[in-house]
């Protein structure tokens, strides 16, 4: 295997272009040759592809989103598609694939890997934190810090106007974003949607700090827990205090990675060629108790990653 | 008139902590003693105020938010509510009282002013830009900053995704703040309420920009131009684009102040300062052509600013 | 004239980038062709250039820097190199020529137009902001605010240890960068070439804030003042105070423009665009009181910009 | 024990007031009394304090530096000192001691250890990582981003101006800091305390960069190796590179901690509560292989942090 592909799958997320750098040059320093299919799975099915080198990759180490651009592709959901993007692969001579996405797009390469001999080795990058494998994905912090970044705004909002603030944060189906977020910026109550909420203990909450003095709040939530537009109306209309929504949308997906963002994504890449090195694949690269290492691709999409839910009594004794 | 009293009031604005510093040392350098009223109207109307010095005000000029906190206060549209406000004045003996908020406050200041013989000085500070006696705002340049930064992040995914994004800033029932923050993020459409659009205009720039290979693109829309929801999805149907909303919400009201809004804030205060030394009263001050005077708060009040339309033309020549 | 060509000189300054994209963009949809020299002077000298079109400078309005890049020339210092830069224009058939930088480029432009019959454009670029024409350059307000974001959090240092920082920013022979930076942070003291300071006034600012009980201080200097390193020496020498340097350094240069400076990019570009349309050249463009317009290229390079002292005097007040 | 009291000393770093914030409502929620003492070992010394309660730490999670202030202190290095400061502890009844610094802190945290009954418990906050006890210090992940926010804006002006920057970064003795962000930023070398560099091989890596086509460089050096002005100049001298030296100073201590220096607190904050209310002390908490954890105080002092020079050869690959 002298030659091998990267690709980046699912929503973008900070460090993908480092990481993509940081692989191109450990490979290209071991004597691979690499390519980049563009626009996610798209860009094996029609076999588009860049050929990528030390050169090729300079100046985007800081740059958010990802320089070989992504998207959804529903065809590659179908047997036909990847059958399409395993042929790419073997009329291509690419012996290594690396995919550069979050547990979607491991879930995609996993039956991919059915269909290929390539070695597929998986990078967990993602906003959401949800890949099973790794204890922090790349891009998590960067979004974590762009969502406390605009909290910390809206908290001087909350505090002049005396106003309660409900924040949406995103991260799909988990609370993990929400939960840091939540935790970092001293957030009253969090919603998350591994950890059931009533109603009445958030608008306990808000009484008991009125009483107390306390008469702004941050409410932080996920996306996931449903629609917070009504949640944040039913607790306008039970408490005494202005409830205002704030959506942190997807400024959360782009900017420029932070440095622990990039840190991982060099990690990670330095792993990925290691596996390929050693024709290791179908492994998905991550930390583990402050070690990189890394599983197996099948074991990484069938294992749900768990949310240590002590964190969220911690957050509301730290927000008292 | 020895003694001197601020208050803010409406929305809140960067630089507003920075105004009130400004004013209490500058006004403490002239002799005269300075009360701030907590909560806006409101403390005027419970005579709810504290002593500001020069020392009480260190360490508030780069804060966001405002350290006397305002409010929402319905009572201050009635007549008795301004009176009471009068009569606080009277009973606590304060000869001038300097307003800082928009145009909403300017409204109330002018009203009150019928009924009080203190001097009343207003100072624009509002995000929203839409003061008439002034070219800019305090607050003004921050928000249009926040809101660019993190349009900068969105464009990260647009790009990577080659989706269209529409992005709600805020700016009332006004555009300044949108057109200032398309201008500069580049966005293909502008879309501000003091300029018809017409749907298919939109969409033809965005398919002709497909054409051209231009795959994602940014509309940036002012809050007052209606429901962006429906906008945005109307827009998705009738291309084959992958459109997206983003609401810039209330982080844009927040945060530190940008050297500039800090800069009109300390000449603003100036202003005021030597207004009311000269027992000045009922006049707001502005920056109109690079200088800082005043005028009349009810020519302000009565007189609605004009927004330059041409920078739309300019905008969109620039976003080809 | 159909063709016309852009160069970047001096220093680099944010929106530098933003400039030659909205040059490029209009003077496109005026019918011009655009072309880029490299590397400042040395590409007319060597004529070394490269085609500009609206998609060639797509993406580059939000970076810092220049993708054109600039260099220091000494060869265009010379009569020799004048004349080799004016062949370039004359043989590249070149009939406008659009030069962004600051005050030392606008020097070398007026040598190059008696030698050439192009006309040229000056557009003010410079983190100095030293240019007679405008009041405000390109690039200045980024660097105030990089600077200001610094010492903001050098003040949370200076306040924790009770300790005095002199910063020293750029600004080459002028005061204005550190006469809004010293302003909008607060500093005590602000010391700049135009301006005659006395060590003693400085040691007895900070003796005096001491007995008030101020016993942190920002002292902002100019790097034209001379040696800071040995300044800072000798007021910790005569103060009980401790006494710590920091000079924010290159930093001031780069980053992603603000909204300010890339508004001003492009109303700048506009203007330049309009006088080569109307095939005037040998002026600069600038803001004045609020106005874009421009003068001739002789009067800018031969006045010297005023800078406003009683500025100073505010910021003590303000610092009180 | 139901008093306990915290104190900050050493150089500041950002986080320790969420630290403060954390510890002192954890401890409030135990039934814990807590003080604080002012300006770090001095307070004890002068028996200087304040009483802390969950309302009185309101709204300081998000500020750098540290409300409680921080001094250094030569009589706390004299066995007097150190007596006075156990006197205090007895006298004022306190209990349990918690030490928020680095590793000079926790030296002088086993010395007063050895002179009281009062229960110690060291929490390290400090940016330059080199406390043994834990993987990452309070602090450090906010002052390696805003290093790496500052390389990214002078990256611009070496990439514009193809020049080599070397580039100052703080970490006292070591090379923690240097390191990490000298492989984010993607420095070509990176030189450290804990590695002997040869000049040649500087020299060399420019030399084969040029040759490459790379024209600009970035070189990281921890202030720990010396001259650094020396340095640069000698680099110029033996390559044909323009050569720019630029201190990231005191910026680096100050600013809003992140959202990783930010959890790290809540979760020190609340380990060290959790010794307390078992009665144990002389313990330094920290971070070791993800998990939260303490070992002794006299072990922490003892050992030294090793670092992991892998990381050198990995940044030179990543810059290739």
């Amino acid at each position: 295997m002298r030659r091998i592909a990267v690709v980046t799958t699912g929503g973008d997320a900070p460090g993908m272009n480092a990481t993509v750098r940081g692989l191109v040059r450990l490979a290209s320093s071991k004597g691979f040759q690499v390519f980049g299919f563009r626009r996610g799975w798209e860009g094996l099915i029609t076999s588009t592809f860049t050929p990528l080198t030390s050169r090729s990759v300079s100046g985007i180490l800081q740059l958010g989103g990802t320089v070989l651009h992504t998207s959804r592709c529903p065809e590659f959901k179908t047997r036909e598609g990847i059958r399409k993007a395993a042929r790419t692969l073997t009329s291509r001579r690419v012996g290594g694939l690396v995919v550069i996405g979050g547990n979607g797009s491991f879930k995609g390469a996993l039956e991919l890997s059915k269909q290929t001999n390539a070695s597929i080795v998986g990078i967990p990058a993602s906003i959401d934190n949800d890949v099973f494998v790794t204890d922090e994905t790349i891009g998590f912090d960067t979004a974590a810090n762009t969502a406390v970044s605009e909290i910390d705004k809206i908290r001087d909002t909350a505090v002049s106007h005396e106003r309660v603030f409900m924040i949406e944060v995103m991260g799909r189906e988990r609370g993990f974003l929400a939960l840091t977020v939540g935790l970092t910026v001293g957030a009253e109550t969090i919603l998350i949607p591994e950890s059931k909420y009533q109603k009445t203990d958030i608008i306990k909450t808000i009484r008991e700090n009125r009483i107390m003095g306390k008469r702004s709040g941050l409410i932080v939530a996920a996306e996931g827990i449903g629609d917070t537009h009504m949640l944040a109306r039913q607790i306008q209309r039970n408490t005494k205090a202005e409830v205002r929504l704030s959506i942190i949308g997807y400024a959360q997906r782009g900017g420029s990675p932070t440095a622990r963002s990039r840190l991982l994504a060099s990690l990670f890449a330095e792993e990925a060629v290691e596996l390929l090195s050693g024709a290791e694949g179908n492994r998905v690269v991550g930390l583990r108790d402050g070690v990189v290492g890394s599983i197996s691709l099948q074991e990484s999409c069938e294992t749900e990653k768990e949310l240590d839910p002590t964190l969220l009594r911690l957050a509301k004794l730290l927000a008292t």
